[in-house]
């Protein structure tokens, strides 16, 4: 299986006032993992965009283990968890890079569309793309 | 059951570059409806916090049926799913109020849990908090 | 001169571990005043970009003199301060509703442009929309 | 003069509806680039918590010149403007790494405060941490 990471440092604005980062932001850095996963296969978030497809997200969820704080070192680990004609679902794991500490994971699930967000079976749409999301699957 | 009613009208900040609504803030959203509902028992968020009660979220999950917009009016409705000695769970529903129509839906999970962070049983430790959210489920 | 009142109240989202609203969030609360003030006037932002014509914002500024707490009910009072022919300044005052006490004041410059990004003399591109907003400043 | 770089790609839910960076999120990148900067310095801004000292904004400004858009790989230059006992104003320079160009520019401006929130005299409360600020202005 493929794995992409990605790091970021907490930022000030992410904290809330119970000392710690708001839990919805880590949606944020599953999108900044989604971001270069997605890169790192040669397509950006943009370039699908610009290849008449979109990702909408139909369903995210994310399990919180320990909490985040300001200026944290963080990677977020990235990998698809399912892929079919018309889904996409990856996983992600967010980790404090100090002690390899897994803070939270989770999963977001993808619809392919067309610039009319209408859904696309990607299998027959653009098979190039669906080759190299299905190699990553079974990648050892 | 008891549900309470937030409004809110979408943010020009809260849309991205696909011309709607970005993901992660439904999480914010099915929070102003959590403080409202809190508020609505006689207790803000606050004042648990006052009260030495904080709330950290330990799962949450959303469901995106359709977008919202800039300037769309929002109806989020909250209730209780469940409610144990250490744990509580919120449900929400997203409503675009000019026509009712269902645009997400999902849940967030609480501990209780004491200023240090430490699990606390809200039964034992504020019976009267207890009570209180416990009416929500079964009241008619 | 013609001045909006929006309302909002404060999120936990908006907080940071200062336990006050991050600073950068005013920002987001003056596009939620210039987002009501050209709603009263019969177009929404959105309405401007039906139009074709957009409003990005060239300069930005705050004034931060008392902080906003979670749950704060807050007023933000918007109006015009200059507008020329491709150049629009608005003002706003964050006010605490439960003391009318003053927050922040700042402004937000913008150009007027079309879909493409270029500047446009909104007094000779659409002069109804000029004279709407011109009358705001010298309304009585 | 001593400047900090900090460098950060362009988040998806940073962008808005007009397909690029919403303008209130520059601020956010300030603070990233002021946390670079005291970090190189060798205090964090959470150290500086830690010794007791917040830094809350009184002041922010930025200029637009032009657009950041998704993925873009941004550095942030961050410098110190003024210093003085009691205030400090810091200045950025949003640049776009890969030909350089500048997008924005601004600065915030800082009092020193205690954990009440009371200014404080920086020279006189702390001059370990005032000449280390001083330094910086005249680094050659």
């Amino acid at each position: 299986m493929y794995v992409k990471n990605a790091e970021i440092r907490v930022r000030y604005a992410e904290t809330d006032q119970m000392g710690v980062v708001y839990h919805g932001n880590y949606y944020t850095w599953f999108e900044v993992g989604r971001g270069e996963f997605f890169n790192s296969l040669g397509f950006t978030h943009n370039t699908l965009e610009k290849d008449g497809i979109i990702l909408p997200v139909v369903e995210s969820y994310c399990k919180y283990i320990k909490p985040a704080r300001y200026f944290d070192d963080i990677i977020i680990k990235t990998s698809i968890e399912s892929l079919k004609g018309i889904k996409l679902t990856l996983n992600y794991k967010v980790i404090r890079k100090e002690d390899n500490l897994l803070l939270a994971k989770g999963y977001t699930t993808h619809v392919f569309a067309n610039k009319d967000v209408r859904p696309i079976n990607i299998k027959k749409y653009n098979r190039k793309i669906y080759d190299i999301l299905e190699k990553c699957i079974n990648q050892t």
